[in-house]
């Protein structure tokens, strides 16, 4: 198996760097400091966000890194997981002994609209042309967990609650604002029940890590952070071909595989993909963090927050932290390096040992959990 | 080591069907007959040829692979060796035991001047600013070329009659119509002093590969193609910064690794990057195939040609077979595998036994090596 032994990101947020700059900024210290032998950047929407292609050629370019070569990864929101995927892969393999891995995006040169617009041709033909959107799916997830679990629409939005809560302690985080139950209720409405508070924002923003076999992990730090299990599974895309809108398949199959390979039932700390508040609470049930139905209740009895019994989104999550696409799932690893080296400050977990990430693309359309620890 | 157990494609040219229908064409046969654990897609310009994002998730839905894991891999024009190069390492690693790799592109959506403007997107921004694109590199690597050979103009138009005469042979190729010395230098300039018919046409298609491990190779077929060694390399992105124009770095490096991997000097046959006829000769000569400087003197002795002593690019080559970005590399295998098992037609080359592929980003912004025969 293979360890982080350094990771790094910049803050999240509306940034006026470019998309090279932002990936310089999370990296330059990395490659200074370490005989990079190949770079995978995870990043998806370059070409629609900002016209440009070959963006794992520009970076390495820029970094000064020529003859390092370089690929990009791309399986839209969960890139990420997938580019740490493919780093381990290229460890295990010989192909390379020292992987930087870049995640990056650049969402806010366009706006608002364009950003659902373009995000929206991750969805089949048909249900694009029906004007479907994440965010709508979303709501109709909502709606039909309270119908069905008889869950208070308040309960989502303490997902919110706790998020910002969280996000508040990020230094690095997009929304470093809390926000209250009261707040997040009378916020803007942007697919019913849910409002602009339950929705990630838009965010540039990179974050990186450098990974090695664990062979070597000691020699470059006394606290390499080992990737213990790391499982990857696929859903329908065409949303309403599922049979329950409920049931996210690609998660709790890749959370089974990740679990299994890293023989770990439980976890000291989590990081899920909470595009929506929803999808926090249904992901933590798939996952088995959260009891199937009953994953709502946990958020009135702050079970899932940094002091709880199974702290969730300890960085703010997608919520407050933000969420450039590519950027995001790398993110997620660098918080749990930052958790099991007890280096994350005023969210840091008590004996955070081991962690679990959850990357997911489009609506659980692909999900890689990654399960880390102190140990191999 | 890996194995190539099955291959498939499209006819390139202009197609009318989309993206996914394409992908299918060229992978649903092999889905049928093999399980499947893993897809890995080789495309770069979905989103801004075709508005869709997700192309990998939205493909195994289409082939009905709802729970099969997949990823994009770009590396543009060189995305499908980087594709195969991660297919390797998930076989490695165990990630997966049979993975298909499925390269696509549907270029014909847009007209010339904008599929030429969106390639150049992956030039540096100075470059890009200065009106620089691919065509007008490759026409100053021509003038470099013959200045300091002193090569007549007319070696490189030998390219593409070759190229063409190669393509009349491949039912598969875009272009299947012989041109003469005369025609190539009479048709319209492009990028001084090259002509139309030595640049590769905008062309739809894809092509598809199944790759196990070696172990398993001989339960599914008697003849697999070996992956013997692979290697991959780059160099800068700013082609104006490059020491020498006829230097092509990322080419020479990863034919090294590739030829040291392989434990092979000599090949039988390559198919080589001919985005524009010039290329073919540099890097010919950078990957040892020809003498360097002196490359251009063995297309006037039929050096070359499929009953040559060299033959280069038998399947037509970008030049005449097409170049749809993400499946031009895995095109490369596929007539790899047509060669070694003595399947290639009237194209097939005597005694073909193990063969090179080159699939390049850019302008050599990055390249991939691979080296295929009949025995691991
Ligand atoms: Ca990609």
């Amino acid at each position: 198996m293979v360890a982080i032994i350094d990771a790094n990101l910049t803050r999240f947020g509306k940034r006026k760097e470019n998309l090279l700059e932002l990936a310089a900024e999370a990296s330059l210290s990395l490659v200074r400091k370490y005989e990079i032998d190949f770079v995978v950047v995870s990043n998806t929407y370059s070409g629609e966000f900002n016209s440009i292609s070959g963006i794992n050629n520009l970076i390495t370019t820029y970094l000064g890194m020529d003859s390092t070569p370089s690929i990009r990864v791309d399986n839209t929101s969960g890139s990420g997981g997938s580019a740490i995927l493919v780093a381990k892969s290229l460890l295990d393999s010989r192909i390379a002994n020292t992987v930087l891995v870049i995640g990056v995006e650049k969402m806010s040169d366009k706006n608002t609209k364009q950003v659902t617009s373009i995000i929206a041709s991750l969805l089949s033909y048909e249900e694009r042309r029906a004007g479907l959107t994440l965010p709508s799916l979303a709501g109709l997830m909502a709606k039909e967990y309270m119908r069905r679990y008889n869950a208070p629409r308040e309960s989502f939005a303490l997902v919110a609650v706790k998020n910002h809560l969280n996000g508040s302690l990020n230094p690095f985080a997009h929304i470093q604002k809390k926000v209250t139950l009261e707040e997040v209720l009378k916020a803007p409405v942007i697919a019913e029940p849910l409002t602009l508070y339950e929705f990630t924002p838009i965010s540039d923003g990179a974050a990186s890590l450098v990974i090695v076999r664990n062979e070597y992990a000691y020699s470059f730090t006394k606290k390499p952070v080992f990737i213990k299990g790391i499982g990857i599974s696929s859903d329908t895309s065409i949303i309403s071909e599922r049979d329950d809108i409920l049931n996210m398949n690609a998660v709790r199959r890749a959370g089974i595989i990740a679990k299994r390979e890293a023989k770990v039932e439980k976890v000291d700390f989590a990081e899920l993909h909470d595009m929506a508040t929803i999808l926090e609470i249904v992901e933590a049930e798939e996952l088995g963090l959260l009891s199937k139905g009953e994953g709502w209740k946990a958020y009135y009895e702050n079970y899932t927050a940094i002091n709880g019994e199974m702290p969730i989104n300890t960085s703010g999550g997608l919520n407050a932290k933000g969420h450039p696409i590519g950027a995001s799932g790398v993110a997620q690893a660098v918080e749990a390096f930052l958790q099991i080296r007890n280096e994350a400050g005023s969210r840091q977990v008590k004996n955070a040992r081991t962690g679990l990430s959850l990357s997911m693309a489009g609506f659980g359309n692909s999900a890689t959990v990654i399960i880390y620890g102190d140990e191999p």
